[in-house]
């Protein structure tokens, strides 16, 4: 997708320097772009750590590419050795399921190479495969998803088709075209007339920050709202329809993604507006059969709600919202029952949200 | 109720000086408290125009009182110039129901003096007599609600009654008890075991700010959270009913309150958790039918999206949260539909949310 006029992946190979990988640098945006380059293992480390890389499958190919980097600059080649990089690289957000998979991943390929040297480049090519996969899973979402779009603009006789989503699903937490936003991107270089309202998505703001700056670089018609105001506009509507994405769907059709997710599926129920559900296949848990019951949901810093990073003399500044003395609760994600769920969007197609349609899928 | 461990009210007369009208300055809270001195028809207006006070009942208490300063310091006490002080204090804030009411009831009531003397005497009076009449009004919302939590209380064997509001409609509104905290304090007073979760009300952040505030200096247990955050507390229980205020209620029971209030309502239906609305009689519309169809939505500026204000360096900071570029929309409310509400309480008893209920009241 395009950032100033000029299309970019958020991480990729150096242009002429195959030892650094460039990243998107996340943690300023969208008062600042910057881009870093890594070049160690503690590098890939502290860019996920630190999170000017986020979203799942963008930490799975920083990883990836990580324990490349690891590898290039191996004095001890160990299988020892190998291991530790992997271990330290995979504890940089222990919670984080791509990350492992993206880990183990490398460490499975490089068994075929015999030398350091041939397992440098079988690392190169592995990550680069799966960056590559990240972005063809994304554009497959993409395409499933369209045909939703394109029905609406067609039964509205071409006028824009107003689409809310929530925190950011978009590119920047992927490589490309996002999961959520995958849909969006296709009806706009479609040149299908559309509109996004942008939840801003407290306590971290990732709607106002980045899926609004994703849209607004890309050229998409979007507006950010409070995430109070999402129920009004269906009311009045205003909303044609809801695409978020999730961080884990049960078998039952069950969906956990960003804290608030829940309340705009209940106004879209209410309002006999579609909800759809952007995923990639990785994120659906096939074990699990009852989401609301047995989805953990992450308890985070109650600072994040207390306390809140905004532009101020042109630097990124925090400051407290609330009374010094008074407590503050932040869970990360919600989940929302089934029944809320018009379809689930994959890259293997669409399925509604029960578990012999997801049955199929596997 | 108590702020620093001192009994205070909104707005009151000054102590030995009763040419003084003095007020807590809400622009700084919860940050810093501060009190300011009224002494003229101009200080009263500042202070409804720029928010130092604000809720529909404090605006017209401060009305009043500010028609019996522009008295005090009379030059010329035509008819003509009274009208003048009452034209100009009425436009402070022009939609605001209850600053006319409270200006025309001076108007009205000083027509009974035949001295300027007897004039002010009389405003005086009024206003006194007025605000004495908000801080019963809310008591009686307070006692009729009660029987609510302590219900709860009861069922639950005196384990804490969780309960759940959103934005400020709390003593800060009005000048002591407030309209949906009112039962709160009150059960508070009787010793019932509660915890009150603070919907942060973005975008001007009035539970954050006021409604945090008050419950922290005034004892009563409270978590802070973001406005997605009450979907997921009820889905898991940790909610055990909802209380919020209303601007203005439809005479079949619909509930214009600030925006996000209807998400709310949507998702206590779906976990079967009471959901009630506190409200003076004065802000039902007995001539109005459908609230959904009829109550007009007040927009605001997006500026209110884009920059919030918080402490920083010890002074109150505004810092940009989206990118510049970037349109935002900001309704200032919403209307929960009357199938969602359980109760209406008023400072006259409780009552179903529909016509033939809510037409016993009047």
């Amino acid at each position: 997708m395009k950032i100033n006029g000029k299309h970019y992946h958020t991480i990729w190979v150096k242009e002429g320097d195959p030892k650094t990988i460039q990243i998107i640098d996340q943690r300023f945006l969208p008062f600042d772009f910057k881009t870093q380059d890594l070049r160690t293992l503690e590098d890939a480390y502290i860019s996920i750590q630190e999170m000017w890389v986020r979203g799942a499958p963008l930490i799975g190919v920083t990883a990836a590419y990580g324990m490349y980097l690891g590898l290039v600059n191996l004095t001890d080649p160990s299988e020892d050795t190998i291991q530790n990089m992997a271990g330290y690289l995979a504890s940089s957000r222990p919670t984080a399921v791509n990350l492992r998979f993206a880990i183990d991943l490398i460490l499975d390929q490089i068994k075929k190479g015999n030398s350091l040297q041939e397992k440098i480049q079988i690392a190169l090519d592995t990550a680069n495969q799966l960056k590559a996969d990240e972005i063809e899973n994304c554009r497959l979402i993409g395409e499933h998803g369209l045909p939703f779009i394109e029905a609406i603009a067609k039964a509205k006789k071409g006028d824009t088709v107003n689409i809310l989503t929530h925190c950011n699903a978009g590119w920047l937490a992927c490589v490309d075209y996002g999961t959520a936003t995958a849909p969006i991107y296709l009806a706009h270089e479609k040149g299908i007339k559309l509109h996004v309202w942008v939840d801003e998505t407290r306590p971290r703001n990732q709607g106002a920050r980045l899926t609004a700056y994703e849209l607004e670089q890309h050229g998409v018609p979007h507006t950010v709202i409070a995430d109070n105001t999402g129920g009004l506009l269906m009311q009045k509507g205003m909303v044609d329809l809801v695409i978020v994405g999730s961080d884990r769907t049960s078998a039952n059709g069950d969906v956990a993604n960003k804290i608030g997710t829940y309340l705009k599926a209940l106004a879209a129920h209410d309002n006999h507006i579609p909800f759809y559900v952007a995923l990639p296949l990785s994120t659906i848990d096939f074990t699990m059969d009852d989401g609301i019951k047995n989805i953990p949901i992450e308890q985070r810093s109650e600072d994040e709600v207390k306390y809140i990073e905004g532009w101020h003399n042109d630097e990124i500044t925090r400051v407290r919202l609330t009374p010094e003395n008074s407590p503050a609760l932040n869970y990360g994600f919600d989940v929302t029952p089934a029944k809320y769920v018009t379809a689930l969007i994959t890259e293997k197609g669409v399925c509604k949200a029960n578990k012999d349609e997801i049955g199929k899928l596997k």
